[in-house]
Parts: C-alpha cells; sequence; structure tokens
C-alpha cells in the first residue's frame, strides 16, 4: 500500500492507474490546466472520456489543487503529454524528493541542438542530478492496461531502488513489469516506435489503393520489410545515444513496435498516407488525435542533421528519412528498399 | 538469361518462380512423387492448386523426368517440403556441380542427438563439402510474391559468389535482395519462427474466447510481449547454433517472424489453441494444413533435451518450452510471462 500522486489525466496516465488501484494504493490523478474536462468526468462518474471507459475511483484534482494531491505521497507520477514536460517538472518540483520515485508514462524526445533527450532526463535537469526518474514502457496500449487484458511492462532507471520501487507498486497477476537499467535505450525505442509503426502501415494503404479488400492478405512482405528495417534503424540510432542492442531486441524496442503497429493511432495516420493523401490532408482525416510520430520525425530530422554535419552519424538511416519527406514534407510514398540495411 | 531448375512444386518454390521468369530466365519446375497433381495442373493450365493462382507458363515436369528439366541448368533451386530435403538432395546429385549454384526455399532443422542442423548442412552432408547451398528466406508469404506484392527477401551462403549469382537471378523490381553470410542464423529463424508465431497468435483466441469480438482490439499486448520474448528465444538458440544477433534483429528474424504473424497458417493455428481447442482438435480444425511450427517443436524439444544434458544450455526457454507443452502435449495455454527474459 502506497500513496500515488499521477500528474496527468492522459490516456496512458490513468490506464497505469488501473493495475495501481487493483493492488490497493492510494491513488491520485491530477489533471493538467488541459486536463479539466477529464478531470470532471472522472470526479462525476469514473469515466475517462478519451478512454471510454468507467475506471476504478480513485480521487481526481484540478491542476491547482497539486499540493492536496501530494500530501503524504510516496511516488510521483507523470502522466501528461510530451508538450507538457516542463509544466509537469515545474509542478512536481516543491515535492520532489530523493525518497519519493518519480515514474513517468510520458513519452518523447527533445533535440538540443546538439544532442537528443529523453524525457526521463529532461525532467532530470529541471528538477535536479540527484534525481532518477524511471521510464515505464513497453506494448502496452492504454485501452487494454485499463481493461486489465494481460500486458507486459518494462521500468527503466538508473537508480535500482527507485525502478524496483515503481516494479513493486506496479505488479499485479495481469501486469507483469521488468526491470532495465538502459533508460536511455528504452525511451528512444518508445519514442522511434511512434515514427516507424506509421511507415509499417504504409504498406495496408498501398493495398487498398491498388485495389485489394481492405483486411485481406496482400502486402504483409511489405510490412514487415518495413518493420526488420525499422528494428535496424532503431538499434542504430540507440547505439549513437548511448543505449544497449537487447533493449532493441526486447519489450521496449520490437515489442512496442509489434504493438504500436497493431493497435495504434500511427497505424491509422500509416494507412492514410499509403493511400496516397498528402500528409495535411492525413492529419486533418485524423481529426486532432495525438499524432506523436510528427513530433518525433520532426526532433529526429533537427538531431541527424546536427549529427552529419558534426560527422557524428555517417551511416544511412533511409527509412526514417523517407518517413519524414512524406509526413512533414507532403512527398509521396516511395518506400527506398533498395537502400535498406546497409 | 539463366537456366533454372527448381525441384518441387510447392507454393513458396512455384511463387519464386514468378520473378525468375519476369527476369526472362528460362525456369523449369520438377515435381517430387508428390506434386504430380500440381504438375498436370501447372502444365494444362498453368494454375498452381494451393496457390490458386494461374502462374506464368514455365516448364513443368514429372519427377521422373528430372534429367531433361536439368539439361543445361545453370542454378538448382529446391523447393520441396522439409520431409523431402533428403529426396531432393539424392534427387540433384548426379546434376551437382560446383559450378551450379543451389539455392534452397525449403526451411527446417533436424537434430542429429546433439546438434541442431539446418538443411542448406543437410544438403551440403548429402553433396559433399565443396557445395555450398544458399538459403532464401526473409519476410516473404509465398502469395504476395507470387502477385509481384513488393517483397524483400534474404539469401544467405557461406560462399559468396554462389549468393550473388543466386540473388543476381532473383532480383526484380518488386522482389528487393539483400545477401547474408549467416546460413546458421538466417535458416533457424525461419525455422524458429513458424513456432513462435504460433504462440504469438494465442492472444487473438484467448480474446475471443474471453468474449472480445473477432478482429477488435484487446489482447495486442499479450500477443506483443511474446513477440518479444520469441525474438529474445531465437537470438539466444541463434547463438548456441553459431549464429549471428544481427540476423535475428533483420529481415530473417523480427522480419519473417512479423509476416508470419500476420498472413501465415501458424497464425489461424494459434488461434485456435488460444480458444481452449486441445492440440489434437485444432491440427483436425486445420483440414490438413501443413503445420510447420509441431516438427519445429519437436526438433527443438529434441536439440534443447540434448544441450541442457550436456550443458551446453544452461538458459531458459519459458515460450519454446511452453509452445511445445501446448501444441505437443496438449497442455491448456498459460503463458509463463514472468519467466520470460531472464
Amino acid at each position: 500500500m502506497a500513496v500515488i500522486t499521477m500528474v496527468g489525466a492522459s490516456m496512458m496516465g490513468c490506464a497505469v492507474c488501473v493495475p495501481l488501484c487493483d493492488r490497493g494504493h492510494d491513488v491520485r490523478v491530477v489533471g493538467t490546466p488541459f486536463d479539466r474536462k477529464t478531470v470532471e468526468s472522472l470526479r462525476a462518474t469514473g469515466l475517462h472520456p478519451a478512454l471510454k471507459l468507467e475506471l476504478p475511483r480513485f480521487a481526481a484534482f484540478f491542476h491547482d489543487d497539486v499540493g492536496a494531491a501530494m500530501e503524504g505521497c510516496e511516488v510521483i507520477a507523470l502522466g501528461v503529454g510530451s508538450a507538457g514536460i516542463e509544466w509537469a517538472t515545474d509542478a512536481i518540483a516543491p515535492f520532489a524528493t530523493s525518497s519519493r520515485p518519480i515514474v513517468m508514462v510520458t513519452k518523447g524526445l527533445r533535440c538540443d541542438g546538439t544532442d537528443l533527450l529523453v524525457l526521463p532526463d529532461v525532467v532530470r535537469t529541471g528538477l535536479g542530478e540527484r534525481f532518477h526518474p524511471v521510464a515505464l514502457c513497453g506494448p502496452c496500449i492504454a485501452g487494454e492496461i485499463a481493461r486489465r487484458a494481460e500486458s507486459c511492462v518494462v521500468v527503466a532507471g538508473r537508480d535500482p531502488s527507485s525502478r524496483a520501487a515503481v516494479a513493486a507498486v506496479l505488479r499485479t497477476p495481469y501486469c507483469h513489469v521488468f526491470e532495465s537499467d538502459d533508460v536511455v535505450g528504452v525511451s528512444v525505442c518508445a519514442a522511434l516506435k511512434n515514427a516507424y509503426a506509421m511507415g509499417c502501415a504504409f504498406g495496408i494503404g498501398l493495398h487498398e489503393k491498388n485495389g485489394g479488400r481492405a483486411g485481406s492478405v496482400a502486402m504483409h512482405n511489405y510490412e514487415s520489410a518495413v518493420f526488420a528495417q525499422a528494428a535496424f534503424e532503431m538499434q542504430r540510432i540507440v547505439r549513437l545515444c548511448g543505449g544497449r542492442d537487447d533493449t532493441v531486441l526486447g519489450l521496449a524496442g520490437v515489442g512496442d513496435l509489434d504493438v504500436t503497429n497493431n493497435g495504434g493511432r500511427m497505424g491509422r495516420f500509416g494507412r492514410l498516407l499509403g493511400l496516397g493523401l498528402p500528409a495535411t490532408e492525413a492529419i486533418a482525416a485524423m481529426e486532432g488525435a495525438t499524432l506523436e510520430c510528427l513530433e518525433i520525425l520532426r526532433v529526429m530530422r533537427d538531431a541527424t542533421t546536427a549529427w552529419r554535419g558534426s560527422g557524428r552519424l555517417s551511416e544511412p538511416l533511409p527509412l526514417l528519412d523517407h518517413l519524414a519527406e512524406v509526413a512533414l514534407d507532403d512527398a509521396p510514398v516511395a518506400m527506398p528498399f533498395d537502400a535498406f540495411f546497409r
């Protein structure tokens, strides 16, 4: 039994509260200024509007009541969108102590003009070097863990006691938790998979565009070749950032890429691009859904441009480059297969 | 332009003839004694009964006419089922010369009581050490390559000139060919993926059994956790056999596993097991479809038993062991997630 305060009422943030509640913890969720309607709904009925699911009745707080939500808090969790990470860092700063582990379901990357930064390290920079935020990653669709479907997740942190504490509060019969010390590798994979899953889904759209029935078997060879190149490029980028190979071959790498292909928004967006919609139209057709892939592709374009300029990156990333051309520059899909695996 | 003789009229054997014909090669297919009806159909109409597709009109020969099919042959191809590999080795032996590269679409493993043998090495043992059969693998569903859907394949051989020759005859605008020298790693992955894809599909059946609609999003976290553990165990087995890590992270590893999940028989069989059918009933429900996963699980049980006895294998393979219990021993599905990634 622990007191756990989740800052941010995102789908994944609130979904993770389900195993936490099932373990009997005292769970509090604090919305961001953008989460007002979600908090109102959670308070009134327990319904999470984006998850479209009634959740266990944990305490829900508005953003200006963060102090009350933090009373007696033993684990701080961050469940904001990636754009809110600086706000969330400021919000938890007065309450962060080295005896309160911090766990983040927020995923994303930043580029400071030279280096690629993972969000746990962005938070660490904001709070101080003595903090070691733990990343919660792996193949975990929010709607499934919120429905208690069996799931395996990774908690990655440099401080063994922090990550063990996070693993301990989260572990339930349906939520299997694995520990890793590769914060960078796990976080880089968790972000990149959004971009690469978009590309794997091009084949679905191309198949339909070519007259194939939706759902019929016809361009899986294409999709899986892109999947393999995605894994190959993810490893290259993880290595450049100082992460480990085995992370890419595990839950946080190919596992998360696989689940994002099968159950995610990125796949639906990639299908539209494969169908031949220019990126601007495909974005409009997604009706305001968060498209993490676009942010990741922008950050990666900045980072790879800087790395190529400085000579740090000499190997090609033809899939990533093509995905950026399609999604950011409105270029048509034309997969550069012959440039793969070099 | 080359003369290419494919021994065996299997789906994949004949599917690969499509790019070969498109390249303008003189392609001949020789059936096995079990392929008589297929050869008759190919001769009469070009229809391949199992592919359910009319193929380019290459020359089709009955098994007793292999001599005529080999006249002027420049590349020998093997497209028999794995059970026919000894027959095929004997059939090509009189025609095998070191100037005729041998390429195999036949995949599988044998255990000699101590070692796991990949089929290119079984053929090599039969023909002589001077031969270096090339394995053709990767994420390539027969029905897709036969319909000229864009595909990436791997040709793996120890002899650079043989594999380059095979790559050269096969390469077309829609068939992208990548070379590898890791015959063992590529062949081990190509076989293992059948067993592991069966396990990834348990989640589909479990979801339906639990009341979920077929096709709805509900146990993708489960499927992808199994996918990641499959990749982890494939790497462990590939290393034990002397193959390379990068093979597992490439087309022949995670790429082929992904395509087999998405478009293969193994997935349909795994779904039935996830639904709760005992293996004997699930096999019956597959109505005579070749279930490569059963053969692979039997061979791997022999091999891992031998390796554990000799101390060669000390690390656990909990997923593989569970798949064998379910498919070979009629045990119920109960995924040992907490034993994963150790």
